[in-house]
């Protein structure tokens, strides 16, 4: 096994490790030990049939049989991250006998760790979980800092809580039988990790576009770590989201109006926020980004390769955002560039400035797509 | 108005008081003030169409036209104290576009505290919410704690969060329009109350139950301010159940089961309770409770008036008992009483034992029922 990258994380409520490297999964069993003792808690591990049918056999090599966990499927999908997928899989732990001292794992990409760590947030009112990301969306993003939730009809992420994982363990090696497609979604969310906090991440990934999406493992280690790096940093100082977290929603507004809109059916979560980094790019523009550095960002998107963009109205999209979380106290909160990796927060965003984004960004986009 | 009394609770992660009082919900609006400061939040009362039915105007009378709470209802019943429930009112508060900074208030019994208080705890990862409990049940107990939540088909409570009002107001006038039943379901917890930590309050009951079941206000107010001055001395000891609050589980443990077997449809919650409090003193009586006290504490119970129990066998019981959350880690968890006044949680409580307790605790039950 190659070298692990411990990255540890450190909030105002919980301190754990981000393991990094190739074929860390047969540590698993161990570092079960070293968290929770030589005496075995009973664990439930929380997986997509998908994943499952590829790495079951890997994930439980090295499992004693008095200790292997109990399998629960969630279908994959963002449609299937709904309370009343949740309420099957609290109800199968109830019956299966999961008490206070039970340990969830949850094995596959954001939805199954949203969920997952949701379950672990309610179920008789908290329980410990691990997160085993396999996709790199998850691995650089959705498996740090705690936020776990599901969607309402009207909306993402609306219901949920923050509840930290006592350890992720992130595999490179699963990442092999990613589709490319999931492989480019979670590279825009490091490109907006580099974006907002850390210049040289994101000249990393406009240098080595080509090498991450022929995904070679030393450059696409190197991303997923310096990714997890920036989130840790910016979690550490802002557990719950009351200022500089917000930050980490840079094209976030827009990118969750196109997959409410397209009933989170059209495109991957991070090519959505690709979309919508196109756009607060072109917010930014206005508001003093220099020009130079916006056409560099949106070349670097446009090379990571977007997907078309489904056929939506600047207006629906500007209405859609108007019900982001991110309002509060009927202010939308908006994360713009100062420079590239310098962002901030503005409140006084106007509705119009807003809408001219979302029209030059798709507009440019709808050309590329 | 006459006296009001306010009650501080601070425990490790809130500090907030009960208000306990005739009339006190024509304070609502000014505390809402005192609370969040003039600018007003958008608010949502969460309550039941009894309750709404008799005091909405008393309750909409103190405020302005632009600060007048949004309605939302939900059924009353244990039933529909669901994740299917929550969901419907979450959807509710989305289309009206609440966001981070709104308000919710719980008004009604224990099922739209619990279901209000878990909707604030998860709606956008967390609202404030206000507790404005309509029962007695609700005043003594389940408004004070953080504790809030919903059941699963397969039990009682398994899914929920801590998450603390910033606020009790509990109106005693409210109090008024109470059926019977409820209002024994309720001392039962006061009942509860005074014999795990308080015998002078346990005596007071002893010696004023028919002043309370005719509901003469000294002695009513008396009892709920003692019951809720117990609750926030455990609780402010130990907020998340690691020890200490376990003892408010007193008579929980078989209560529950009942609850579970009769699809909380049965009994009212405190009667279940009743039940299942006889059971923990023939648990207790083994265990070293001398038999005078112990007789003393049924003859209490019996003075309230049990209603009959349902049709179930001692060993269904003690099944349903054994997935009672105060199992951790295979271990079940069990409040018994020393003395009048002082209870302990026991570990080495075996099934026979709690057999012969149930068996023993109901039969008495079934003569008087």
């Amino acid at each position: 096994m190659s070298r692990v990258r411990t990255l540890p994380i450190q909030t105002a409520s919980a301190t754990y490790d981000v393991l990094l490297g190739e074929g860390l999964l047969a540590d698993l069993p161990q570092q079960l030990r070293v968290i929770f003792g030589e005496r075995p808690r009973r664990s439930f591990v929380v997986t997509a049939p998908e994943i499952w049918g590829l790495w079951s056999e890997a994930f439980l090599a090295g499992f004693a049989p008095n200790e292997s966990p109990t399998v629960l499927q969630l279908p994959a999908g963002e449609h299937h991250k709904r309370l009343a997928a949740l309420e099957r899989l609290a109800q199968q732990l109830a019956t299966a006998g999961a008490d206070r001292s039970a340990v969830l794992i949850a094995f596959g990409g954001g939805v199954i760790g949203d969920v997952t760590g949701f379950l672990a947030a309610i179920y008789m009112r908290g329980i410990d979980f691990i997160q085993v990301p396999t996709t790199v969306l998850a691995q650089v993003d959705s498996s740090v800092g705690g936020k776990t939730g599901v969607n309402l009809a009207a909306g993402k992420n609306l219901i949920g809580s923050f509840h930290h994982p006592r350890l992720v363990l992130a595999d490179t090696a699963v990442l092999r039988t990613l589709p490319p497609a999931e492989l480019r979604s979670g590279l825009f969310e490091s490109l907006k990790a580099g974006l907002i906090h850390d210049r040289a991440l994101f000249e990393f990934i406009e240098q080595h576009t080509e090498a991450l999406l022929r995904q070679e493992t030393g450059p696409l280690t190197h991303v997923i770590a310096e990714s997890v790096r920036i989130k840790a940093c910016v979690v550490s100082q802002d557990e719950r989201e009351a200022g500089l977290r917000m930050i980490l929603n840079f094209g976030h507004t827009v990118g969750h109006a196109i997959e409410a809109l397209t009933h989170y059916r059209g495109l991957l979560h991070g090519e959505a926020v690709g979309w919508g980094m196109r756009v607060a790019v072109e917010a930014s523009r206005t508001r003093g980004l220099p020009s130079t550095e916006a056409d560099r960002i949106l070349a670097a998107i446009d090379a990571l390769g977007l997907p078309p963009l489904p056929r939506l109205t600047a207006r629906r999209l500007l209405n859609a955002a108007a019900g982001d979380k991110k309002r509060i106290g009927g202010v939308r909160h908006f994360v713009l560039l100062e420079r590239i990796g310098r962002a901030q927060v503005v409140k006084d965003l106007a509705d119009d400035e807003l809408l001219q984004a979302i029209q030059r960004g798709l507009k440019l986009g709808r050309s590329t797509g």
